[in-house]
């Protein structure tokens, strides 16, 4: 991978589905998949799926296709997820609960270290494997345990003094599920799940699909 | 809006983005903003949002630009969010309750109107002011209240069984949690948040950044 070379940010929405299809692809014991397959599975057009695969050196072979296992270990190696994702959350609320049991994560190597909050009663509890510790020892846990990703799953309004926080690590991403905008330092990373717009494309397909 | 022209998937996913900077826009009390304006905020080329609103009959004005009241009011039509969106919810869990609870609704005419699940000491309580009721009562509610979308919230393993459910009503549209396909009926829709695609490309821009 060309470290230089600018891929946009329409490609890289992309890889995780190419990621999850594949996954799929190697359970069913699938060992080869051409473009044109690809293309059936994923509603993407075969030239797109070359053209995007090809932004990362290109792992297919005119005439035979993609190795599924191969092309599933790159995939994971560029989404980084050859090492273990190690995070913490902030808010042990209802959302903050989902996100630790969420079970999509358990066939990857994803570990939830810590979730931190103000409440008393949570404070010393444990949801699922990961205690919940005070948020007035989040920022030195998060510089012992050298964490790069932040989960925010806070109220709105205890949103900015958890942003003040993470401004003082070394967090390098922030996973944000708070209905508001975030002000990080430039450095960090920000990916923001806005639940308004996933419900809002529904609503117009639904709406489309009635007149 | 003319119902025959087939919009593409990528300019539906920008429209409640739109949306939602014109309601920023609006309450700032901003009467006008141009395509060169809406890129700075948004992101996305004048270009391309001229030629996004254009699919819709285009409202902006040569020179002056679009008149954000006007806009954001067109907007919520396509969007459907003109008429109260009702919907129900499929398990009081964690997720369930977030769902509930989420105030990212709360400037929209968003109605959950009852919360099911099999767990009888769930069943009769309130999650904010949403009654949780029996699974098995589903169907006739759903009839009776002509309910269409449903959200699901439950389980993996529950997700079949509420899938039978709403394919015998007549429920439009499905925003489902689950990390699952779903067999619904083909006039069905569906919106599935995944959560870990949106994680993956977190991963991905914090290793980019990171080399």
């Amino acid at each position: 991978m060309n470290k230089d070379k600018y891929i946009s940010f329409n490609v890289i929405r992309r890889l995780p589905k190419y990621h999850s299809y594949l996954a799929d692809l190697k359970e069913k014991g699938v060992s080869k998949v051409s473009s044109k397959e690809l293309s059936k599975i994923t509603g993407f057009t075969a030239s797109q799926i070359r053209q995007d695969l090809n932004n990362f050196g290109g792992f297919g072979i005119q005439g035979t296709g993609y190795e599924v296992e191969g092309l599933y270990t790159e995939l994971s190696q560029i989404l980084g997820l050859n090492s273990t994702l190690s995070a913490v959350i902030f808010g042990a609320g209802n959302l903050g609960h989902a996100i630790a049991n969420y079970t999509g994560f358990n066939k990857f190597d994803i570990n939830i270290k810590a979730i931190f909050d103000v409440n008393k009663d949570m404070i010393g509890r444990k949801i699922k494997n990961t205690i919940v510790m005070d948020l007035k020892d989040a920022k030195k846990y998060i510089d012992d345990n050298k964490v790069k990703i932040a989960i925010i799953c806070t109220p709105k309004d205890a949103v900015s003094g958890v942003v003040d926080i993470i401004n003082k690590t070394k967090i390098k991403g922030v996973w944000n599920f708070a209905p508001t905008d975030l002000k990080l330092n430039k450095n960090i990373k920000v990916e923001s799940v806005n639940l308004l717009n996933s419900l809002f494309v529904l609503s117009y397909l639904v709406k489309a699909n009635d007149m």
